[in-house]
């Protein structure tokens, strides 16, 4: 329930940048109106553009990665399905699973200050993600125990960049193969195991950190 | 329950660095002995030792700061009563929350494969915790909005440093004072409001990627 009265002020804000300051005009059962008073400056958006190519993980713990992915300013979140991931894209489609994590962004947008809603792409198999994505502008984590992960101050800054962040199980010796033969170099963050619902988390913090980007 | 047999082999750690493979070889109703096979290797240390001092937040949240911040590799968590911490020393201790923190940061070490468990002192109020603390080696996490805040990229590393992240409500212009007439440096992450949870875990990984410490 909307409750606003008319002559409320509002920030409104388009998804895409633009911000703006409103007041509510007019009110009915089913719309409301607003006049626009003027722009306002969102939180900037980092200086690089990361998609962060995510499995999916158990239960609601994707949603929590939604929120914090946004926050921290990713530009799309790609579900992925992986070996382990424990459900399917038909489980994902007919639970509408797409679409909440699209609301979730929304409103982790409006928490956070940003003006872009993150596109959340319908999720993908590993396989086909890695047919579509630019390999060579795809950093995967990888656990410490799988070991020869660069380091991310070895590796040159670039714009645009996918960050793939496997499931709880991590990923399986075939698909780490598989990335490799794509092209995907292979990172990791210290020798500590993280839990796979932060490691997207600490994943973008030390990008944004290590390429200046914040 | 203990549901291990005599012969079963473990992991046992001292908590201060040391584990150990280790065989079960007696049980009784009250206590278990185990045969020390041979040293395992934990995952290391960072390279620099950090304090994070964390205001208490709201509900359980703290639990999860706790499990995070120890398996980013922290050497200290501090809780800290700040003005908007919504909690006092008084309630804190009579709920026994100090021994709860431990036992979460045991468990979160055996689940990342460190062998030193972080300690975590009595909490403190802010202003007594900033009398104690070697203001010239503590950073201040303040939101873009307080502004001023300087980037890590910018100040030298320091192989001992305290990371001071404030509750949900953030910090208020009294304690902002306070912690600039004790030296404090005030950081900032980016221009995106980081919910309180997470801003420890968000820090800690900019830090160790910034000193290149992991």
């Amino acid at each position: 329930m909307l409750r606003l009265g008319v002559g409320a002020e509002i920030d409104a804000f388009d998804g895409r940048g633009g911000m703006y300051r409103a007041a509510v005009s007019a009110l009915t059962r089913d719309a409301v109106s607003v006049t626009i008073l003027g722009s306002v400056v969102p939180a900037p958006e980092p200086a690089i553009r990361v998609t962060v190519a995510m499995s999916v993980l158990k239960g609601d713990k994707m949603d929590g990665v939604v929120r914090d992915v946004t926050m921290m300013g990713a530009a799309v979140m790609q579900p992925i399905v992986s070996t382990r991931s424990e459900t399917s894209l038909a489980t994902l489609a007919k639970a509408h699973r797409a679409e909440r994590w699209q609301r979730i962004a929304v409103s982790s947008v409006k928490q956070c200050g940003r003006a872009v809603v993150p596109g959340i792409p319908l999720p993908l198999n590993l396989s086909d993600w890695l047919g579509r994505a630019a390999p060579d502008a795809t950093l995967a984590l990888v656990e410490p125990s799988a070991g020869g992960g660069r380091v991310l101050s070895e590796l040159p800054r670039r714009e645009v960049v996918n960050l793939l962040v496997g499931p709880e199980g991590g990923w399986t010796p075939e698909e780490l193969s598989l990335m490799e033969e794509a092209g995907v170099t292979s990172v990791s963050l210290g020798a500590r195991t993280l839990r796979a619902e932060t490691a997207p988390l600490v994943a973008l913090a030390a990008l944004l950190e290590a390429w200046r980007a914040w």
